[in-house]
């Protein structure tokens, strides 16, 4: 079989993207893990698959997550906006409002006229329960021990858990001694991602993501919608947010109403396209 | 510009191979960084340029090799196995006997009837002046202080200075724990690549290799090379070897003789084609 696909990233965060619209695609996990091999096959984070939806009336298209592993995973918000950026440039659609349909429901891309692509991350959730975090009732901050020193930080779900840990510089905040001890503290029942931000001002943030299961990354999507939610209802920052990550900068905004999304926009960039004879 | 390329391995030491011939190539240190970049660009090891020999009547192809971090270098056995296949796929010779200019001089492949590539290494070099190894005199093997142990090993120099050290079982040897140490040991003024072997029997070697300046990689022909060179003068194994690597198994030749080349014969893989405009 002859495979054509395009390698793109968001911010760093890299993924090989197959139209499976207009080929007839078939990918077992064996072959999702040698396409996402960095050394014998093609080399990504993870592997994006356009296919037809399955309600044409709700959605243009379908939109599928592999990870490395060949897992099939809900969301991921950098690949999103790799999604968008790659059916306009295929031709596959000149929409820029791009409804389409993922193993996590109905999304909505929303292509901007400078091709950065803004995405719902869906809405915050601080209550402990839904995080899931081991508290006794909602707070704006909680105080962990670890290893012997109080920490300081805040909680919430965007979809997954995440801890926010407020610093004054990052280059220099211990995220590689202490991301993995919040990441499985007893408090974080299924594991947590550790931010740490450092405020510049109200409208831009510094932020690096030891992401769960994985270490640190480049930029992490819902890790900045975590720090918008985090910095937001503390009244720390305004409605309009930059987080600057290692791998570039994302634009997030929130309202702080409970019933609002958090909206993250960024850019998505092609690298090369090519094709592989499985 | 649009660059056409080929993404190849050679037991997973993988290349971004480049036809400079039927294309006008210009690649500038920027350039060559952002190829090999596994997350921005398209990623590899190290990239391979064909271009026109210089002289002929000596030499069918000029063949230059450039790090990941822009800089060139001499040579690179699992590099030159995927020249060969690669020159000969596309259609710029037909040749089996390829003669090449390469910055370390002219070499010659010779692909085998089944594809796999031989290549000359050149002869090992076992005067401690010439690894360089600070001892005073040539020997079968030295003892050196490690962190209060005696570390017994062989050196040798195949164009890059080489540390063999036998171990029982190349799973459970301390390759990251003793391969830096000795890297950097004083001995070394150059540093060196750090070997661990285990002979099966005198056909057939487990080895993994600690690459200076790297660390650990898949498959280090050199260090293959130096493995036979070292424990063939020894008389520990026979004039044909087999070395398994953590990538793949390569085979060596050596007579023993003082003026006969190492010959290591091994695979190499084309992943897939593609194209990218810079």
């Amino acid at each position: 079989m002859r495979l054509e696909f395009t390698k793109m990233h968001g911010l760093g965060n890299d993924f090989v993207v197959i139209d499976g619209i207009r080929q007839n695609v078939r990918l077992d996990e064996p072959t999702l893990r040698h396409l996402a091999d960095r050394h014998f096959g093609i080399g990504c984070d993870q592997i994006l698959l356009v296919e037809p939806p399955g309600d044409p009336a709700q959605a243009l298209f379908r939109y599928r997550i592999f990870n490395a592993d060949g897992s099939e995973v809900e969301q991921c918000g950098n690949g999103a906006r790799c999604f968008a950026r790659f059916v306009r440039e295929q031709g596959l659609t000149e929409a820029r409002e791009i409804p389409v349909e993922t193993l996590g429901g109905r999304i909505v891309l929303h292509v901007e006229d400078d091709e950065q692509v803004r995405v719902d991350m869906g809405r915050p959730e601080f209550a402990p329960a839904r995080i899931p975090l081991l508290a006794e009732a909602e707070a704006d901050a909680y105080t962990l021990d670890v290893q012997g020193h109080s920490i300081t930080l805040g909680a919430v779900s965007m979809g997954n858990p995440h801890a926010v840990i407020l610093v004054d510089d990052v280059a220099s905040a211990p995220v590689h001694e202490i991301g993995p001890i919040i990441e499985r503290h007893a408090s974080f029942p299924r594991r947590v991602n550790v931010g740490f931000a450092a405020l510049r001002d109200r409208g831009h943030v510094d932020l690096r993501v030891f992401e769960r299961g994985v270490g640190e990354t480049l930029a992490c999507g819902s890790g900045a919608a975590a720090a918008m939610a985090v910095l937001r209802r503390r009244g720390l920052v305004d409605d309009n947010l930059e987080a600057t990550l290692p791998g570039g900068t994302l634009v997030l905004s929130w309202t702080g109403q409970a019933e609002a999304p958090v909206w993250l926009t960024g850019p998505a960039t092609t690298v090369f396209n090519g094709w592989i004879d499985l």
